[in-house]
């Protein structure tokens, strides 16, 4: 583990990004998203990624200077053509078109397709906050996942967050995987050497399995809910919402024709739509009631819930956001850590452009 | 088990809502949506719930004759103050002027308080779809989970059901609660004198129960997920969001102060809104995309789906709502099946009313 500042990892992600053609502003951005993953402790969505992006750029599926357009819109919706743009770029730019509708209508729904992955859901779930909007977001995302009684990879880990202002307490903010655990999960158990516990794996013909390294088996990771009797159908149920709002919704791919991010799969050959597909939203509070009155309910809500009792075990029980919140704080006051092969990622990056990332 | 017919179970219903003071069409209404759950296969919804609203209204907890009214609004947006009306009635109702503002603004939200149980969610997330529509509604409920890492009863089973148009397959239609296992189906275990899966229930202390008695001696149902280690945690975060969604914006109460289900529970003594609350939602497919091009998208992910590889002891991978259409169809054709305690109650209903009901 090396420790590095929130800010030394964000100017070199921004200086990669406008190596591969990005403007100034839009470097900045996609920069500022991916450091947002590391600082609130979800480093699978980090800087780790970076040089995901830009091997998708020279295979030629990441345009860095897109002409993102609305292509159909209502007073509360819009659709985007994101034109193969980055999604860490189009999603808060779209949300922005969402905050606008909300504005003016009360909420705003903005589908986008012809986009790439988007990074961590919650960063454009809470970008309505500040306005006294409630913020939702999620995406699709390659095929890892099999429907429950499906031994075939149909959906992505497919997560949804919605962020909620609140008075006194901070947010509330859930993003979560719609699957019983996300993929990062299973590559940290692959490098601790360590099996998987049940419920989170299938093997390829669909029996449960422990082995962390099943994917690369024809494997699976299985819906929230485990297994049907624990309820893997309403994970399922999840997944499949967030695939069709995100993609059969605003003309994406979709199931198993979305597009993997690493580079080295290959791409469908008949696809069924454009890139990969996101869903956003932003609901104005006092649309439904002064804002006033709904954070007193908010905090109300926050503090009964922390305050309830506990198992033995924990010592409180959490708000959706807590941990990540907490994790923020932690890393912009003693850094980043990155394991060893992220920063000889990083590094190949710096050779590859001409610029120096420090050991 | 003895069978009856889908409409003289219904004219049955019919009979008792008016008997309490329900206008003609609002007791029609509210037998549809009744019965609508029993031909799903939904029995805990059904009629089986009919002597509970008839109890609730004794208590005066329902109003039969009640004054619905919109308190707020915005273009894309409504909040209800449904005056302690049956649930199975104001939410069809407040689906109509979710559908109208989406008619006008491209999508419609609707959210409830001062209300009731409104019966099976899938219902109500249905009434859009003849319109080219997506339906979505979600409610809160009587406490009876415990979020994760506590050992109080937070939350209900808070289910969210999304009902999405095809071309020419059948509909998608998710309706599934945010927990584990409902609450009905421990019902099944505790008559069948069977242990529940692991994952569903907790006891009074927090550890782990298999015991279908668990919630009358302190325990609680477990969010989906079932543990910490298999995601429960992202169960809470569903089922808090409807809470806030459906209560919070609403100005209903939540969480642990949600009115009881069942009348000979005393509601808590200082409330923190109005009844329970609901939330509404409908989109317009055109809004997004046109409607043809979406219904063909979503017949070809449906056939997709439905034809992927099974595991060995399975047919074939459903599609959200399969079941419950099967069911439909079944029980259209077969008579509804009533287990004898629920036929008691019915009984009991009848000769409080001076009617009569078949055994």
């Amino acid at each position: 583990m090396i420790i590095y500042s929130h800010n030394y990892l964000k100017e070199f992600c921004r200086t990669v990004f406008t190596k591969i053609g990005c403007p100034e502003r839009e470097a900045e951005l996609a920069a500022e998203v991916l450091l947002s993953a590391d600082l609130r402790g979800v480093d699978s969505h980090g800087v780790a990624r970076l040089i995901g992006y830009v091997r998708l750029w020279e295979k030629k599926r990441i345009n860095p200077r897109p002409n993102i357009r609305v292509v159909h819109e209502s007073p509360s919706t819009a659709v985007i053509d994101a034109d193969a743009a980055l999604g860490l770029v189009v999603a808060p730019k779209a949300m922005e078109i969402a905050m606008e509708k909300a504005n003016n209508a009360g909420t705003g729904w903005v589908a986008i397709r012809n986009s790439n992955h988007f990074g961590i859901a919650g960063y454009h779930a809470m970008l309505p906050l500040p306005l006294d909007m409630i913020g939702m977001a999620m995406t699709n995302a390659s095929p890892l996942v099999a429907p429950t009684f499906s031994v075939e990879r149909l959906l992505g880990t497919n997560p949804i967050a919605v962020a909620i202002p609140a008075g006194e307490e901070p947010p509330f903010v859930a993003d979560f995987a719609t699957t019983t655990a996300a993929n990062g999960k299973l590559e940290i158990l692959q490098r601790k050497k360590q099996e998987a516990p049940y419920g989170w794996i299938q093997d390829a013909a669909g029996d449960p399995s422990l082995n962390p390294h099943e994917l690369s088996q024809g494997g699976a990771l299985l819906p929230l809910g485990s297994d049907r009797e624990r309820g893997s159908h309403k994970g399922y149920c999840l997944g499949a919402w967030v695939d069709i709002f995100s993609a059969v919704l605003s003309g994406a791919n979709f199931g198993p024709w979305v597009p993997p991010f690493v580079s080295f799969l290959p791409v469908a050959e008949q696809l069924v739509g454009k890139g990969i597909g996101h869903f956003l939203g932003a609901m104005r509070v006092d649309a439904f009631r002064p804002v006033s009155e709904f954070k007193t309910g908010m905090d109300t809500w926050i503090r009964r819930f922390r305050s309830s009792k506990t198992v033995a075990s924990e010592e409180r029980v959490l708000i959706p956001g807590d941990p990540e919140r907490m994790m923020e704080a932690k890393r912009k006051e003693e850094g980043i850590p990155l394991l060893e092969p992220v920063v000889k990622d990083l590094q190949t990056l710096a050779d590859r452009f001409g610029l120096t990332f420090k050991k």
